[in-house]
């Protein structure tokens, strides 16, 4: 029997016979020839028919074969330098595992919100292929990055006692006779763990039940965050410049084809190299005075402000010392000036806003509890995150990288809805 | 200055001068001389401190330091045969960061409700800290066992729109005006997904509101679910052992101190070599009834069966070929015999239970529908799913394996709450 292959391999198989299994991307007639365009999932594999070759059944299958039926097909693996994959197939025999009824996904334009509905069926096609293709490595690049630089994975947890930040973006869930909340973020988890493992990161699902219908969010999203014992400000800054430099360049570097397929402009990606601009956000505010916007200190940037700042940079641009009031009660205060804290956001370039929000944490538990009483939070229900300050206290910092922001970044994708499988957005919860 | 490093780099420090930054373990004192045992969350190190070395401020905080302190503590690296880390630093200086309040977690014995409470605090003893490294490394050989055999990473959702397979141990969660479910298994969106993909994982927590409080259940876990085209029922038991296979043998060589650590007889696992035992449900069936046990043909097998079936051997043992109704509906039945579906499970040695349920999946759209039917599901919330046997419908097949029951077989812990860092059952929500 012939050797089943993924297409992927094709290459290693010249002028060898082998079977490939996958579906009919596209068929075209041309008299005693035709191209079956031919994917299965880990290739575009152009496969060429000649009347000469196959019994007349196999040709007559031009007739039949509908978009997406389903073949195991053999044949001989030539050359093809014209073609995507440099490689094709002489086709020596067909057998059809199962004909497709009439695929709603035409080779043609769709409305998104239609394509979204058939979203396990819109997957098949070339650039949702291509943009998961990239996320798969942007993921992997991620844990890599950290794996190599002595950080244990701590995976922080979904389930949450309480909305003890207040929030109104919360998913509440029964849980059992009690209510439990999806977690937003799982650093204060990871504040923990770094006092028992040092560097540590986690890498989950998030969830926001945002009502903000902008191209920038999704009810539920993957985030990555490490946490870092002994880090100030500054060693986070540089280690999420690493890292962001990190991810693209693994993405040019492992996934040209689908940045190819995406008609992404890769001399941006290729730009993307440390040091990255960094600036105050009293820095960002003059820019933005003067660029015209009307903002005073205290404000917090929205998404034109974002646009506007990295307008000015072909790389992501680090903000960096941002007024207390706007930020979270554990970020710690600037020693030089409590108006301060220690936070940093990176925002991409090319309009595609923050990816990295970041600080260093407040270790000093007597400015916590003051934090805590000011902003009126429940201080019982962060007891346990004060004990981090009451046994071993030590500087820390640490920052979240939002997956599919990021690989939207990568891509050159307008909407991060894209860059997840099965998005889930106030409007949509299906398929 | 002197070089800051992470105590697991220490071996490429020998006879040099270095700074760790880190907690107090323990003291141990003895007249001119004392012992700190020092930790920093990568390696734990015996410090000494002579009296004639350093300064007699810094000789006196023998008396001072309580347990759990944080310091930054210079001085030379020295060979140590009889130390676990094979080094110990001999102390030049030490600056203390923080002293610690009493730590309420002594070096004693505590009862597990105790220490669950302050799971944050005991991530930091020495058992919690090796279970949480095997649990990172058996993470990262999931990843890299299928990373590196052609699979793309595809995450499944956590919010899905019905409960469509009517559970009674779904969470439910308002989501805006309508009501959302929490992920149980991303196999269905994975079997959509191969059809774009080819071979994918999906590897995430899943929730299930189970009211048993056995040692084998959390309600919050992880579980990695491949799921691969053109795979058969053969096919699939093979890469379900190549796996766990894999899985043991990296924890053997990449974890070997911390199974140490651990206790665990390490013997039991370098046992686990393919190929391992394959029965029948029917000899399954046969074996217990010799074995005294009152079941029946139809009767799913619990906890008891399974650890007397997995008493039998050294190995894990697959179990397939199960009886058509006590499966889930999307399993393949038997070409030879509609009675069995093409299901299997894989039970862990040493009572440590289930650790791989998979199938090979019904692709023929009619036997499914009639499935559906018989089991008054809801035919609509279907039909995305019934699409994947619309349009170019393959043989394929898929298998789940639960992290923790695996973490906490090798890792030989009692209870699967032990292997999470924040486990979340019935009873627990906090930290």
């Amino acid at each position: 029997m012939t050797e089943y292959i993924l297409a992927k391999h094709i290459s290693k198989y010249l002028d060898k016979e082998v079977t490939l299994k996958g579906w009919v991307y596209n068929i075209r007639k041309s008299g005693k020839i035709w191209f079956l365009i031919f994917r299965d999932g880990t290739e575009f594999i152009q496969c060429v028919v000649l009347k000469n070759d196959v019994s007349e059944e196999i040709f007559e299958l031009k007739n039949t074969l509908t978009q997406e039926s389903s073949l195991a097909i053999t044949g001989i693996v030539q050359e093809a330098p014209r073609q995507e994959a440099g490689y094709e197939l002489l086709v020596k025999n067909i057998e059809v595992i199962h004909v497709a009824e009439e695929y709603p996904i035409a080779l043609k334009d769709h409305g998104v919100d239609f394509l979204m509905d058939n979203r396990h069926l819109w997957l098949r096609s070339r650039l949702p292929y291509a943009i998961m293709k990239i996320r798969a490595e942007v993921e992997k690049a991620c844990r890599d990055f950290f794996d190599e630089r002595d950080f244990t994975l701590v995976d922080s947890p979904m389930f949450t006692p309480n909305a003890a930040e207040g929030s109104t973006t919360l998913f509440e869930t029964k849980y059992f006779d009690r209510k439990a909340y999806l977690t937003q973020s799982g650093q204060l988890y990871s504040e923990a763990a770094i006092m028992a493992l040092n560097r540590t990161y986690c890498f989950g699902p998030c969830f926001r039940a945002e009502k903000s219908k902008t191209r920038r969010h999704l009810t539920e999203f993957w985030m990555i965050e490490p946490e870092m014992a002994f880090f100030d400000i500054f060693d986070d800054m540089d280690l999420a410049e690493e890292f962001v430099e990190y991810l693209v360049q693994r993405a040019l570097k492992n996934c040209r084809r689908e940045l190819e397929i995406l008609d992404r402009d890769i001399t941006k990606l290729e730009a993307i190299q440390r040091p990255f601009p960094r600036i105050t956000y009293d820095e960002a505010l003059e820019l933005l005075t003067k660029k015209g916007f009307d903002i005073k200190f205290g404000d917090d940037l929205g998404a034109p402000h974002e646009t506007a700042i990295a307008e000015e940079y072909n790389k992501p641009v680090m903000i960096w010392r941002w007024p207390t009031e706007s930020k979270a009660f554990y970020m710690k205060r600037d020693p030089e000036d409590e108006k301060y804290v220690l936070g940093v956001d990176m925002i991409a370039p090319e309009g595609h806003g923050e990816i990295i929000g970041g600080s260093q944490r407040e270790e000093d538990i007597n400015v916590l509890l003051e934090r805590i009483e000011k902003e009126d939070l429940p201080k019982e229900d962060f007891e346990w995150f004060l004990d981090i300050r009451r046994y071993g206290s030590v500087p820390h910092s640490g920052f979240g990288l939002g997956l599919e922001r990021t690989v939207g970044w990568i891509c050159g994708t307008h909407h991060v809805r894209e860059c997840i499988p099965w998005p889930r957005t106030m409007g949509r919860l299906k398929p």
